[in-house]
């Protein structure tokens, strides 16, 4: 550390792999959150003064207030996940503050759990994996849904709420399951492109893939991914309304955010067989998920604790990306992933 | 029912579908186990006299005994499973008795089975699971191994000991997770097929399919399936020599038999990390199968209750092969699926 050199706030440690890029350079003098757990907001506020760029968890608060506190030398902020929603990106704009993001280098890790929770969703492995002390085989005992076309249901449809990478990835994964078409909404302000959707459809191998009103996407999907962002313009998309249109043999995976699904009308949803069942990485009012949360206590309803880029490989990728947006972004180099602000 | 049918001895309700397969024939008297349970082996017994042809579940025997109470009319047994360990095929072929048995049918469910584990098992879902109560975000907080590969873990090689029909559906459902290699093991009585093995290279569209060793299976595989009949022959072929030549990151997922795999020797690999999970459909022991299982008690260890072939789906393509199995052997037309005796 050299105690001339452009004073940066980190939030968190962010292992052996990716803290060198920042302690390495001379030209940074590193503030570090000491601890192994969720950095104060009060220490944070402490130590922004004069810093030129601050590295946030998405469990850090980005404001007006943090802005403030840091003073005009601020000039970027990097957060170590691909979600915003802990950045007040407009008050960032306002300011000239660049925003450096990790998008693209988890898409793998959340497609991998997408298909492994449309997997145990349609398994019903949350009460499957309770009942072996109590086990006695019977031909249609402890069935589920089958991901995988069969003889006495030939098609698979897969349906997206939002198609952007991660359902790509996704779609790529479960074609060979035996998907032939993909059904997919989107942001209504995005124009629909055919020829795109014609290209994908050759990309991906399947019969089709089509741009469809939300009452379609509910009706005509075995599985519904939903992969769009939060906020809210998705909020509750996935209510009451598109449950009653899935068909009783379909689940449900989020992967994305909690909000974009009701949660009591998902248990409702559950209870009386609307749809089979649900898998869930992402529900609201996450972190505080206890045994009470209308979701886990749902019927054949698996809630995993956001898990989507939990692996060892992918947050590597993520801390170092984050790292390497600082570095790159105070010296001139072009940053692996910068938000590109609307104006 | 015609008194003057042939006496069929059925030993569980096939469901809506399957059953009226039999029950609609009137060449055949059908005599159904009446209860929603496992056939009792003295109600078996006391039914079986003048049977021309015997229905069971994997949870019956099929031995001398039987054959004798049934006696010299025995000409068919019907199976439904894949699995025919219930079954004495010396018995039955020293007699002149044929085999029927559902292969096939449920290749896909329990491949999409196979991929559910070895995700389950690299995301570690049995212990992040029950954390979200007590759930507190930190960059490699509760994290995982990645089935697909990644900027710092580029390169994915699946292992099976056994290469089948189920085997080849694994592997073609993980491709697109990111696989370039397949690596298998084989019974040593068959010899090896390079051309084969390019040709499936081709098929799945890998860099390679080749047959190795066990203990190059064990140490090139970053994910090894169990997929090889159980028996003597197979008995503990996992077991410590082969724990110990595994990846420290890869997993092990068994959907085929529990004796395959040496139960403590999995356990203690699990405790000291010698690989670093396990995804597993069955176990040595099932079904009595309790927490004090040491692979139940055993960390990064997913077991499900040999839930395989239960789809819906599946086991009404099963109990309906079953049926058909039966009505054309005592018919005269071909079996959809007549076990093989060797002789």
């Amino acid at each position: 550390m050299s105690a001339a050199g452009m004073k940066v706030v980190v939030s968190r440690n962010l292992g052996p792999e990716a803290m060198p890029i920042l302690l390495d350079n001379s030209a940074l003098e590193v503030v570090l959150w000491p601890h192994n757990s969720i950095c104060e907001r009060k220490w944070l506020l402490d130590n922004a003064p004069g810093a030129v760029a601050i590295l946030v968890m998405l469990t850090d608060k980005v404001d007006a207030e943090l802005c403030d506190a840091a003073g005009p030398s601020l000039c970027l902020v990097s957060t170590m996940s691909v979600g915003y929603e802990h950045v007040d990106v407009n008050e960032l704009s306002k300011r000239g503050i660049r925003l450096g993001y990790t998008p693209d280098v988890l898409t793998d890790a959340v497609a991998d759990l997408s298909v492994m929770l449309a997997l145990m969703a349609g398994r019903n492995v949350k009460e499957t994996a309770q009942i072996w002390p109590k086990y006695e085989w019977a031909p249609f005992g402890f069935c589920g849904r089958q991901l995988s076309p069969s003889a006495v249901s030939p098609t698979r449809t897969a349906g997206f709420l939002g198609f952007g990478r991660i359902a790509h990835a996704t779609l790529a994964r479960i074609v060979p399951f035996g998907f032939q078409r993909a059904l997919y909404a989107a942001n209504p302000a995005t124009p629909p492109d055919a020829a795109q959707d014609a290209a994908h459809a050759a990309r991906f191998g399947v019969r089709e893939v089509r741009r469809v009103p939300l009452p379609e996407l509910a009706r005509e999907s075995d599985v519904v991914f939903v992969l769009a962002p939060g906020g809210a313009a998705t909020h509750h998309v996935v209510g009451e309304a598109f449950l009653r249109e899935m068909k009783r043999t379909a689940v449900l995976v989020n992967t994305a955010r909690g909000t974009l699904v009701d949660s009591d009308a998902l248990a409702r949803a559950l209870g009386e067989g609307w749809l089979y069942g649900a898998g869930l990485d992402v529900v609201e009012g996450e972190p505080k998920v206890a045994a009470d949360h209308p979701l886990v206590a749902a019927p054949r309803c698996v809630v995993v604790p956001h898990i989507g880029s939990a692996t060892t490989e992918t947050r590597i990728g993520m801390a170092t990306m984050a790292a390497t947006n600082l570095v790159n972004g105070l010296t001139g180099k072009e940053m692996p992933a910068e938000f590109k602000m609307s104006r």
